[in-house]
C-alpha cells in the first residue's frame, strides 16, 4: 500500500492566518495540530496545539500552573481573544524548518512511511507531491495497514487486557 | 470548568501487556498515543505511536527510509510480528519518568490545564486523582472550552480562510 492510499484528509491553515482562527480551526478539527502550508500552498510545518496554549497563558502561569486558579472565565476570554490579530506565523516556535517536516511522496511504501515517522518520532507525516499536500498519515493509519491480521489464540481472552475507551472527536 | 468535566476516555495498556496488543490498541482506537498504568493502575507514562514504529522498523531502513522500498507486505508482517512477545515495558524509550507525565487533579481548573499542556508542549493531559486514571483531555477538547465564542463579523467570510477537513478516525 503506498501511501497515497492511506493519506486523510486534515485541518490546514495558512502562515498569514489569524492565530484566533487557527485555534478555533483546531479546537473544532479534534487534531492535535494543524499542517501550515506557506505562501505557495506547500506544506511547510506542523502547528502543534500546545504552541497556541503558549502564547495565550502567560509564562509565570505556565511556570506554576496553580497560579492559574485566580482566572475566572472571563480572565480566560480575554487570553485567549488577545490571539486576535496575531497570524499563524506568530505562533510557529522557532523559523519553521522544511527539512524537519515529515513528508513522504504518494509512491512512499507503507513501511518507508513507518521509517520516516519512526526517525523523526512524528505521530504523523504529510503527503505531499512538492507542489501540493494531499493529506496525511498518522501512526494508528499507518498500523491498521501494517499490523498482521490477529490471531485470537494467541491473545488471551476476547477483548484482551487493555481497556480500549471509544474513541470521541468532540 | 475543572478538569473532571473536560475529561474524556482514552486507551490505556498496562507495563506487562504484549507490545503487539498495544501497537493493535493504537490501530483500533485512531489515537496518537496511549496511556501507561503501572502495576497499581496509576498512569505512569505515555507510549506514543511512533515508538511502536521504532521497534518493529530495523534501525538501518530508519536512517534511510528509502531503503524501506524492498519489504513488501510479506516482509511487512514478520517486522511487525515481531513485537509480539515483547511487552509494552520493552517500548518505552527511557526509564520512564512519572514527573514527565502531565497530570492534572480532577480540581484543576480549564486554565490550568492549559499551563500544564502549553509548558510540557503535549498535546494531551492526564487527569488523575493519584491512584485512578479519570481520563484524559486533548488540546483541541481544551480549546473548545475556553475559545471566546465566535464573532463571525470579524472573521471574514463564513468558513473561513482554513481547509477544515472533516474528522476521521479510521
Amino acid at each position: 500500500m503506498r501511501a497515497r492510499d492511506l493519506a486523510q484528509e486534515f485541518p490546514t491553515v495558512d502562515l498569514g492566518d489569524d492565530a484566533l482562527v487557527a485555534a478555533r480551526t483546531m479546537a473544532e478539527s479534534g487534531r492535535p495540530g494543524l499542517v501550515v502550508l506557506d505562501e505557495k500552498g506547500r506544506a511547510c510545518t506542523v502547528l502543534p496545539g500546545s504552541q497556541v496554549l503558549r502564547l495565550a497563558v502567560p509564562v509565570y502561569v505556565q511556570s506554576d500552573p496553580h497560579l492559574a486558579r485566580v482566572y475566572d472565565e472571563k480572565a480566560a476570554d480575554e487570553l485567549f481573544g488577545k490571539l486576535s490579530g496575531r497570524t499563524v506565523r506568530d505562533l510557529l516556535p522557532d523559523p519553521h524548518d522544511h527539512a524537519e517536516l515529515p513528508v513522504v511522496d504518494p509512491d512512499a511504501t507503507s513501511i518507508e512511511v513507518a521509517a520516516v515517522l519512526a526517525r523523526m518520532r512524528s505521530p504523523l507525516a504529510v503527503v505531499s507531491d512538492g507542489d501540493r499536500v494531499l493529506g496525511v498519515i498518522t501512526v494508528s493509519r499507518l498500523l491498521r495497514a501494517l499490523l498482521p491480521a490477529a490471531d485470537p489464540a494467541s491473545e488471551g481472552e476476547p477483548g484482551g487486557p487493555v481497556s480500549n475507551g471509544e474513541p470521541e472527536l468532540r
